[in-house]
């Protein structure tokens, strides 16, 4: 007995609900990794984006080096589904109960290097017993102004981790300055200059980087167009798209990945309410974005006033959508998006409504 | 063997983590109940902001005559746990999945309202076979000009629900316009003018509302304080506090009962940074905070630049805290950090090793 459409809609999840558009992930993966080939760069993936064994497995199927984390326990998920090599790009200070769970690690076979932008964290991480079991990578601010070494201070970091016992694979930077409007070209410039600096810095200190890592996806393309150091690039947010990359352009709506799956609950004050709220989509609002997200099928809708479960949608000269209707919004963040929930629904494009699978968002919450 | 201060440290989690004192929180609910009782109110805190079973119990134990809900998910929680008498604050459109949720929610024994702010919301109510099942409550717009009738407007969808055999047990509003610098007072006069209108509309139509029901933590007081219809306060925020309460100065730093525990990984850039980020302290920052949260111990300094795993903190004119202390965040808002959690550390107050408990939150993520 064929299943009619209700039947169909109803095995979808309540609403609200993340679903990802399969084909246009696969296209987004697929397109990074070519780009990245083609230049001769290795590709590291931020996988705090999107949390999933699933993601992570098909980044590295389409070719990258391995994948990139932000904490010790989104390492320790990823390791453990044989996702093992593993690059935890920030400046950890190590207690004890990080160095055994990095020293575990190690034992248990996973490639892990970690970031370092202090002698101070250089010393944590000896006296953690971590020498020979880590690698590090010293973090160079190359103009976001939030973590990491100036770029002729690198080499001092770098010299103690040496002389400690650690392998130094190397520097890395973020320009996360390049989230802003007209800022990405700029932010690439700003990260080859810093990198080069750090680069020289360190072999006139007798340290020669192999790796040379940078990189976010609203720099990716500029990354890539510029004369730089750069030997590895580590794009986050690219594999699955957000409204933050929507409104800087650098992805058209139409490899946007990611869409929370939303009900209209009411038409009060003749504005569009949804059952989506900052409890699924993030509250990140940056003071240049147009709204609190965007819906991905109403381009000049915004949504004007986002609480913990509704959206409140200005649908400027469009009729409003019925009650009961569904519609898909994209969140401003996806990595915070994806952190809210247990499970992302699989979708192929076109279809909403059974999906082709669920994924578990595996380190979803893990912080430290 | 006595244990070293060493060895307590190390077992509390791993920063970043969030943080309950639990003799301030017990203090908040006994200070809520008392001003609520003392006046004749109702108290029926919104869940929301704890999502534990624990805190709730406290809160009913304390006189509170039910909890608040915001979602059939967070209703199913706290009544699998007993604490079943419940009002889902939301004009829920009932699919399938809910209305059969929400039927064996009624089939075990379990009090519940649920708000409505259309007559096609009723109509999906009573389609879903909820007449008799649940209570329903009108949702009425008191100013913030989110869900709800028009204070005019209301009689029509209660006499919709009426007709259609539900128990109409009143109105309910939330004046989240008091969420602003000097606009408590004004907020809570605005709920009692609209509530007014909608009683009266509903007599004159012949439905007499047994709950008048509004409240939020930031106009709490307000409301006691003035001459209007409420029956019943509904406040969340309060039982914990967060950092827009401590700056809209509905709440004094001294009665903030919630924390994230974070360590300093780096002095780049002579600033201090944590490892709390937005997803742990959540990215809610409202155009009149001052930062992006507040450091409970150091009230001058101003956390100027937050992403995923990093906050930036300018300590103004006082000295760094060394690299590896540990720091006492108060999140902007506390709903959604708690939200990013599977347990809440409980701490006695001045303590902050051993935690007494470790709670669940038992609701996190159930936003359907």
């Amino acid at each position: 007995m064929a299943a009619s459409a209700g039947t169909l809609r109803s095995m979808s999840p309540s609403t609200p609900f993340l679903s990802v558009d399969l084909e246009r992930m696969q296209a987004n993966i697929a397109r990074t990794a070519d780009a990245a080939t083609a230049r001769g760069l290795a590709l590291r993936p931020h996988a705090k984006t999107h949390k999933c064994i699933e993601i992570g497995r098909m980044q590295l199927a389409a070719g990258a080096v391995g994948l990139t984390v932000a904490t010790v326990g989104e390492a320790e998920v990823f390791a453990a589904a044989g996702l093992d090599d593993l690059f935890i790009a920030y400046p950890l200070w190590v207690d004890a109960d990080r160095a055994a769970r990095l020293s575990h690690l190690a034992a248990v076979g996973a490639n892990v290097a970690i970031g370092v932008d202090s002698v101070e964290g250089v010393r944590r991480l000896t006296r953690g017993g971590l020498a020979g079991r880590v690698a590090v990578r010293v973090e160079i601010d190359a103009g976001h102004h939030r973590s990491g070494c100036d770029p002729t201070a690198g080499a001092d970091v770098a010299i103690a981790a040496a002389r400690a016992g650690f392998d130094v694979e190397g520097v890395f930077a973020f320009p996360g300055h390049a989230y802003a409007p007209g800022a990405r070209e700029r932010a690439a410039l700003d990260e080859a200059q810093a990198l080069t600096v750090a680069v020289a810095t360190m072999h006139d200190a007798g340290i020669a980087p192999r790796v040379v890592s940078g990189g976010s996806t609203p720099s990716f393309d500029a990354a890539l167009a510029i004369d730089s150091p750069v030997t590895e690039l580590r794009p986050g947010v690219g594999v699955l798209g957000d409204a933050q990359q929507w409104e800087l352009g650098s992805m058209p709506a139409t490899d946007l990945a990611l869409t929370c799956h939303a009900t209209v609950v009411s038409h009060a004050g003749g504005r569009l309410v949804l059952d989506a709220g900052s409890k699924v989509l993030g509250a990140d609002r940056p003071a240049w974005a147009t709204g609190h997200g965007r819906l991905l099928d109403h381009p000049d809708a915004r949504i004007v006033l986002l609480s913990e479960h509704h959206a409140v949608v200005d649908m400027g000269d469009e009729a409003l959508p019925a009650l009961g209707s569904i519609v898909r919004v994209v969140p401003n963040h996806v990595c915070t998006a994806v952190n809210l929930v247990d499970e992302l629904a699989v979708h192929h494009h076109g279809t909403d409504a059974q999906p082709a699978a669920r994924w578990r968002v595996a380190a979803r919450g893990r912080n430290s």
